[in-house]
């Protein structure tokens, strides 16, 4: 795998945020640093590195571009928010040329114009090795609707927008054969998952204005990752039935544990995740039919310890952050 | 020189950011984003890449994170605002330990303290060489009174809030000798010029609640690059005196032909330089002085083309972003 994250931020950021109780959402996708009587303010950053997130092989500047914004549009889309604004740092190696940087612009503009969000600033620097990009997003979200992902609650459905494992699968087409590889047209639906994620802004408002208590994640470091993550912070157990998992329809002529191992761990697909009420369910999922949003059911939420549980072929299983721990049956 | 930037972003900006006319400030330090009764809401963001803004043997870890708030919070300073929150993104290479990326946060927190600023976000990711650290620094102005560098009229005064040369100084040291180099205490005194500037809110917040026409720019690329923002922004020239620019104290010993580069070109000072009427400065002199911030006279705007020309010796010259073009007497 090319990513590489440290969770070093969220080890330390506690430590350096404890001077106001004004700030919600630390640890989660994006801060909401102020309210007013109608919107709570949210903001997000996320970087992507040359040779660890993109290679020259894998991405064209203009996806690097459209990829780095939709990264961080998605972030703003997990709390059920509007992005804004945006702001880019670019530093740049040698060996980019002018051309290509204005691709990144426009890739960036490309996207940002879908939301209506401007461009308001930022800076350009040199880079001795490989060009790294910083994204600053802002956005906001009707007061109090925030959707956090300690809103889980025992007896929760757990829910995923969108379908899993392309963005992986599409990474492994490209580290094998390239960009300009004459690709089957599945093969660049899945490439497309990869280099062109479609942040779920549109789902997120919707669970947003719903009003209801609902916890919410966007899927940047794979299923397993995320969903603990909703575990923890909420204190409850999740439990995922991995045939309920909506998979890329795309991948299908690959083995089964190749496709688990995508949609578990793989990344970088930017749906969504989270749990609601049986009843909200109940209230919302024609809503997303109508909207030709797929809405899908994969488990569910009890009381625990911040665990969450794979259930396979009657086998249950501990799913970790990053990878399996087999207790076997009946644990 | 250390420092590399592109004008990139500031060629390219103005395309990406047609859609709205809320936006101010853009072209400015920082952009301003959005007006509620009282305050305007400033946001800025800046990179500093290592072997590029800085070495291991110009900065310690500590001071990488405290310089690179600063130079963010300098950006708000030269708007007259008050910065809020600060977000973190640092791509960091192989040989950084745990205990280093503590000292860069904890440079950060300890800056960040003295304007009660918290830390909302960030993110932290691998990077193939060098480290690169970009924040993203909130603010807020009391509304309509922000500082821009369109300000500067005919007939108005230019004046710098502190000395120069100061910074460039030092990394000319740090680059001779090391950090661990036994240097004299007034050679210490320069070392802390470039490694821990001291931005200038105090002094921006002085110029903005006067509620006067004040045009400011904070002194990040050298006067020179500065005051020719501040003249083509405006669409008026500057005369600036040579003998009147205050230069730091602890360079005397060095011949004036290389202070005189260090002050105008040098950069990285992150003092004030704009314009104000000579009346407004009559009344604001003494509160400078009350505070004990340093406000020098160094020149005056007249109705122009946005040039701006440096007199010393009774010679007129015109005085370039990056250099002289001597002109001789009488143009």
């Amino acid at each position: 795998m090319l990513k590489d994250e440290f969770d070093f931020i969220n080890k330390i950021k506690p430590k350096y945020v404890q001077q106001t109780s004004l700030i919600q959402g630390i640890g989660d996708d994006a801060a909401i640093y102020r309210s007013n009587q109608m919107f709570d303010e949210l903001i997000c950053m996320d970087t992507m590195v040359e040779e660890v997130h993109f290679t020259r092989q894998t991405m064209t500047p203009w996806m690097v571009g459209y990829k780095a914004l939709a990264v961080n549009i998605s972030d703003i889309a997990a709390m059920g928010g509007i992005p804004t604004y945006y702001l880019v740092s670019i530093a740049i190696p040698e060996g980019w040329t002018e051309e290509e940087l204005k691709q990144i612009y426009e890739g960036m503009s490309d996207l940002g114009k879908k939301y209506s969000m401007d461009l308001i600033g930022g800076d350009t620097v040199s880079s001795k090795k490989g060009l790294i990009i910083t994204v600053t997003v802002l956005g906001k979200v009707e007061k109090g609707t925030c959707l956090l992902r300690r809103n889980a609650k025992p007896g929760d459905l757990v829910f995923v927008v969108g379908d899993l494992g392309g963005s992986a699968a599409g990474l492994d087409l490209l580290l094998r054969h390239s960009l300009d590889y004459p690709y089957e047209e599945f093969e660049k639906q899945l490439l497309k998952a990869h280099q062109q994620p479609i942040p779920q802004v549109e789902a997120g408002r919707i669970l947003a204005t719903s009003g209801e208590n609902i916890s919410l994640n966007d899927i940047s470091d794979g299923l397993a990752s995320e969903t603990n993550e909703l575990a923890e912070a909420s204190g409850v157990d999740l439990h995922i039935i991995f045939d309920k998992i909506p998979r890329n329809d795309h991948m299908t002529s690959y083995p089964i544990e190749q496709q688990k191992k995508w949609c578990l761990f793989g990344g970088e697909d930017y749906q969504l995740v989270g749990t609601m009420s049986k009843d909200v369910f109940r209230g919302l999922d024609p809503i997303f039919h109508e909207k030709k949003l797929k809405l899908t059911v994969i488990g569910e939420v009890t009381s625990g310890s911040g665990n969450v549980y794979l259930y396979e072929y009657k086998q249950k299983e501990k799913l970790l952050k990053k990878g399996f721990n087999h207790f076997g049956k009946g644990d």
